[in-house]
């Protein structure tokens, strides 16, 4: 988002509803014109603007949040509410299967975002969330997609700084593409420990029509009694079930 | 949406968002163009803002269809995928417990918005939709919403002409007037063929904190051997279930 003062009315718009993250879900409006870097009169009538058409809604503080329309319209977005719709009686299948936590992501850039989650609740406490974003290498998930990304952006992740949250995650670039070939190969994968020291997911590649790699499933296990090798099947037959439902055909794999 | 060629930039844009709906997931410029009523180029020049920022995705067709990056906002509002994370536990206890079609509404001005939905496999077809849209008198969550509404907002519903789906919609006045006064005394309502000839529902309020009615419940089932009488009560449980989850305590029951 640019921020100088000739950015376009729509840059200006936009970077209202930018001011909301996860962090940031309700917002006074001094605080959206603040992180929108706008003045206060320009954010107080954009705000009107986004809260006429029911993009923000303002609560009983008087501070603002995302509203219902949004809400609608992320409900039309094909990698949003139409997949998870798809995905979703196949994580329910996996989650019967398991009683441990089901989600279904996808890759935007250079991260994952989870679309999708079904907690056990009996099951390890999880740090990811519905709408939020991970770094591709760190996730069981985000390694099935980074495995199927291009060679170019694989490039791009390998020669960045890595991010650690454990002393299991993997920084090392090359024993991350040794991973990243066998994911290709086995058509899964086991992440351990990366997120957090006592969890471990299993996670296998969802693919569209044409074969490429949509989305990703994945279950998320306490690490203590897991044995990783005995999930590999169950997600796997998840993420094909998607994959099916999706128009995908096994004689169609994918060039990668 | 104005459609004056005084409309302010926001406008503008927001009107580009707002080509999108369910019959029209996916649209090319030219579509959006005319359906917004923009000239080509700005049409062209504000879809590449949007889809700079994310909030419009191109697929290989050329076509334009609603990015990840709306999915991610919507999944900050907490009339939307806030709410139904606090629900989704209780709606898979009452399939569980049913296995039936388990549905969660808002009401948005004169309209039920459905922001979550278990559907049972074996379960009769249902015509709503996740994001889609319902008027009040005709569904059971919307009967729900309506009799928690304010009396201008009850008043201005029966005022209007109540859309027919069936020969069992509820379209007179006096009976829904009737009916309304029931759901507030019993605090579920029973549905009946109002929007198919083969289901019927039955729904509850779920409360906030303060009180208020800010959501319904319902379940839908065939109506050949249905026995709503007996829904009536894992419905209220899960809908107060809700509640409690929400902040909610019996003793704040609300002024309606």
């Amino acid at each position: 988002m640019p921020t100088s003062p000739n950015r376009s009315a729509a840059h200006r718009l936009l970077s209202v509803l930018a001011a909301f993250d996860t962090g940031h879900p309700a917002l006074p409006l001094s605080d959206i014109a603040r992180r929108a870097r706008l003045p206060l009169t320009t954010a107080h009538r954009l705000v009107a603007d986004l809260a006429a058409f029911g993009a923000l809604e303002r609560d009983a503080s008087g501070a603002y949040h995302i509203g219902l329309r949004m809400w609608e319209l992320a409900a039309l977005a094909p990698r949003g509410l139409a997949l998870r719709e798809t995905a979703r009686p196949f994580m329910e299948d996996l989650y019967e299967a398991t009683h441990e936590n089901v989600q279904l992501a996808v890759r935007d850039h250079l991260d994952v975002v989870y679309i999708e989650r079904i907690s056990g609740r009996t099951a390890v406490g999880v740090r990811t969330k519905v709408g939020a974003r991970w770094p591709l290498h760190a996730t069981g998930v985000g390694l099935v997609l980074l495995a199927h990304s291009d060679s170019a952006l694989q490039e791009h992740v390998l020669a960045a700084e890595l991010a650690r949250y454990t002393e299991h995650t993997m920084t090392d670039p090359a024993r991350l593409r040794r991973v990243l070939a066998e994911v290709r190969s086995v058509d899964a994968v086991v992440s351990d420990r990366q997120v957090t020291d006592d969890a471990l997911s299993v996670a296998a590649p969802v693919r569209g029509p044409g074969g490429d790699v949509v989305a990703a499933v994945s279950v998320v296990v306490h690490v203590d009694g897991a044995r990783p090798s005995a999930l590999v099947p169950p997600v796997r037959l998840a993420a094909r079930g998607v994959s099916r439902a999706l128009g995908w055909h096994p004689d169609r794999r994918g060039s990668t």
